[in-house]
């Protein structure tokens, strides 16, 4: 049943940016609902903003009737951070997706928050530049949604995350004008106060709306060595890492995954060599007269630390000649897949997947106590992530049907969380708190003795979103 | 005249901490009340915490006794971020200056705030590694200062500010209990709701006092080519600039210098070549195979675009042995000989040093309005800056005692904050905004129709300091 003040609502936004620009078919509100965690919301209408004014006119006519407004990218999320919790109803930024601008001198984009990254790089490409942060979700992640997610990606170790690429934003406020702002500046420096523009970089869309990015880039590396090792022995694996790091490398990429999770992974994948052992795939940026001298430098290193198998490419466009990325994209269907394997077809699964970081020295402990825990639980645990960074996205299948399993894998998720504070470590390095991380946030502020971060928080909070109508029931 | 309460406030702290933490002393009381852009305080004590309880007791019992609290570092800002403006304490930390843990692995130092910037590399050197951030007075600037400060320095066009650098701090708060929190975290990446880390980066010491902080470090690169270039045609330097930012080079350096600065401040410099025309300094950092192809890559577009004197060095000892950067270092001292020049020995002079930025693509349109308004005002201007991300220091010697050139220069002060924001830009790139440029935030605000941040920044200062006792008058 729709509220009267949706109603309302819902006829005041029409009469104001369009009848075209709004859907309230329960077909389509049903699929908008929906994110990857599994989770389900239930909302009165998606509307279709097409320009920053329509934003503004969505969030002015909200605050008068006080409707939740759930913003939206690609719902790609994979920690509650989108869905539509309550009433209300979602604003889709898709038909907001023009690149406005580039400047190569000055190393910027402008782009409005439903381009999507995949889409951006295609057209930096010609450029020979790129932008840099890359979810596993990139080819339909907006960049609207990687703000208010604090995105990372692949190259993490190398790059960072959002908060590292985003020069400055205009954001519309939650209030009687919907307030526009232009929060950070056009370059890569400027000290205008408190960073505001940070504070809504990783806010998952509980402060303000973002209308318009304007967003480094960076040049495409002259030339990118990969090696892919596989090793019988993790701890091996572990050690070459960190004798790569102590060098003094800093790896364009890294990425790990243990040996069952290989063994799930390169399951109908058609590769060249037999994927048996726990795999590192590791890339370093470099110029093209040095590409020799890091692939013997690579090799010699991994070899030191038995990897039993050790496949090199000199260039990108080798390494998926090689398919040495095959394995590591073929992860998330894979899991699936083995869900049916354990559980039987027909059944109804989820993938549960965690996104823990700790310091990269402490990877080896961490993996070993995530292993020791999912055994206690009985559960099958695939490990793989971002060694580079520290981040770790170990995760389970189960059949949401079984409320005895569900119950193992929230006390599981928790679990994990617990290790990697014990460690020095987040309980999310990438996907962010959302609704599934709650709990974890208030461990983590207990752990570190920090709790009246939690209060800061919720004052912040106000002070944007003083009627608390944006995406309500998230982060805190 | 000390308040009553200050008088009470320094007999519970010295009870509380230590009569050897405190100084009374009217001499020293003036010497750490002066800061480099000239501006002088009035306080009645300085307190050197020698831990972070220290520090939270003071906060404590300022809090209680409503006595402002002035953080310093070195004191070596330029904008009066640091000078007590009205009565209450300086809190030194220059007795906090341990660095108390380094991993290689994990990419980060723990130190304390008082570590010097200088110092942290001398240690970081041994294991081939560095912090980027370097400022012009990294050599008694201090970790907490830098923080405070959102410092940049000569390497920002690759490696940013001081925001990029830190992964998580130790702060604490001017509440009851002068309550310690860590904001941030110990890896790169981290989502912990809302970044309040980045939120005390640049603060100006106005939210919180920093007690300990987690740094991000970085490998000394393999490679460094320099190239100095002379040119006689400004246009020329920055064309040439342009041309190899379009190719996708990264400078690891790029600083500039017009030919009156460079005329100045070579005056006294021991060189092997005339320094004659404007200077453009540019460093790329690479691998020690492509050494030789980056050389002839620089000196050729360099003498595609005119310039008349290129020197080359391959490495950072080689470019020292040139003297390469001698010109550069010695703008400072440059600039206070000419003002004697210009005004007769004997007089009280002050330089006075603008930092706004502007996107790189917009330097020459910038630099040249600049030359306009300084010749209107009859002001000798001498214009460098880090051109690799837009940030240019026009600065001008003046007369103190002469009231007309004061009033003179704070116009010109203004009208080149006005330039920057017409192109663009913004009034501050790394001095912040301390006392001095408050009026030009403002201005900022107001040009980019956004002032509803100033009230959203003052709110969060409240949050943080309820009785306004942090660095009170700064920044809002």
């Amino acid at each position: 049943m729709v509220q009267k003040n949706i109603e309302d609502f819902i006829n005041e936004v029409t009469s104001s940016i369009g009848k075209n620009k709004i859907i309230t078919d329960n077909l389509i509100l049903k699929l908008y609902s929906k994110e990857p965690s599994g989770l389900m919301g239930n909302i009165s209408a998606v509307i279709f903003p097409e320009s920053k004014e329509d934003v503004s006119k969505i969030l002015s006519i909200a605050y008068k009737y006080e409707v939740n407004i759930y913003p939206q990218g690609s719902s790609s999320s994979l920690s509650g951070n989108a869905v539509p919790l309550r009433d209300g109803v979602i604003v889709s930024f898709e038909r907001m997706n023009k690149i406005k601008d580039l400047s190569i001198t000055d190393n910027i984009v402008i782009a409005e928050p439903g381009v999507r990254i995949d889409e951006l790089n295609l057209f930096l490409e010609k450029y020979n530049y790129m932008f840099p942060i890359d979810p596993a979700s990139q080819s339909v992640a907006t960049i609207g949604g990687a703000i208010n997610n604090g995105a990372g990606g692949l190259k993490g170790a190398k790059y960072g995350t959002m908060k590292d690429w985003v020069n400055g934003m205009e954001i519309a406020l939650p209030d009687e004008k919907g307030t526009r702002l232009f929060v950070g500046c056009m370059t890569v420096k400027c000290r205008k106060g408190y960073d505001l523009a940070r504070l809504i970089i990783g806010s998952e869309g509980t402060l303000a709306l973002v209308t318009e990015a304007v967003l480094r880039i960076t040049p495409i590396p002259e030339s990118i060595v990969t090696s892919l090792a596989l090793f019988d022995n993790l701890d091996d694996l572990l050690n070459s890492f960190i004798e790569i790091k102590s060098i003094g490398m800093q790896p364009y990429i890294a990425e790990f995954m243990d040996s069952k999770t290989v063994e799930v992974a390169s399951k109908g994948v058609d590769i060249n060599f037999e994927p048996k052992g726990n795999m590192l795939l590791l890339s370093i940026d470099t110029n093209k007269e040095s590409t020799e001298r890091m692939k013997k430098f690579l090799e010699d290193t991994l070899k030191k630390h038995n990897a039993n198998k050790i496949i090199t490419s000199l260039s990108q466009q080798e390494a998926e000649e090689l398919g040495l990325f095959k394995i590591r994209r073929n992860l998330f269907a894979a899991q699936v897949s083995m869900g049916y394997s354990l559980y039987g077809n027909g059944k109804k699964l989820q993938v549960f997947i965690e996104d823990i970081v700790v310091p990269p020295s402490k990877i080896k402990l961490a993996i070993n106590k995530i292993r020791e825990v999912s055994e206690n639980y009985g559960l099958f645990v695939s490990i793989g992530g971002h060694i580079g960074d520290g981040n770790i996205h170990p995760s389970v299948v189960y059949d949401v049907t079984d409320e005895n399993m569900k119950t193992k894998v929230v006390s599981w998720y928790k679990d994990v969380m617990k290790i990697a504070l014990d460690l020095n470590g987040s309980v999310s390095a990438e996907h962010g708190i959302g609704l599934l991380k709650k709990d974890g946030l208030i461990m983590e502020m207990t752990h570190y003795n920090s709790l009246k971060e939690i209060d800061i928080m919720k004052s912040i909070k106000s002070l944007f979103d003083p009627k608390g109508i944006l995406n309500p029931g998230k982060v805190l």
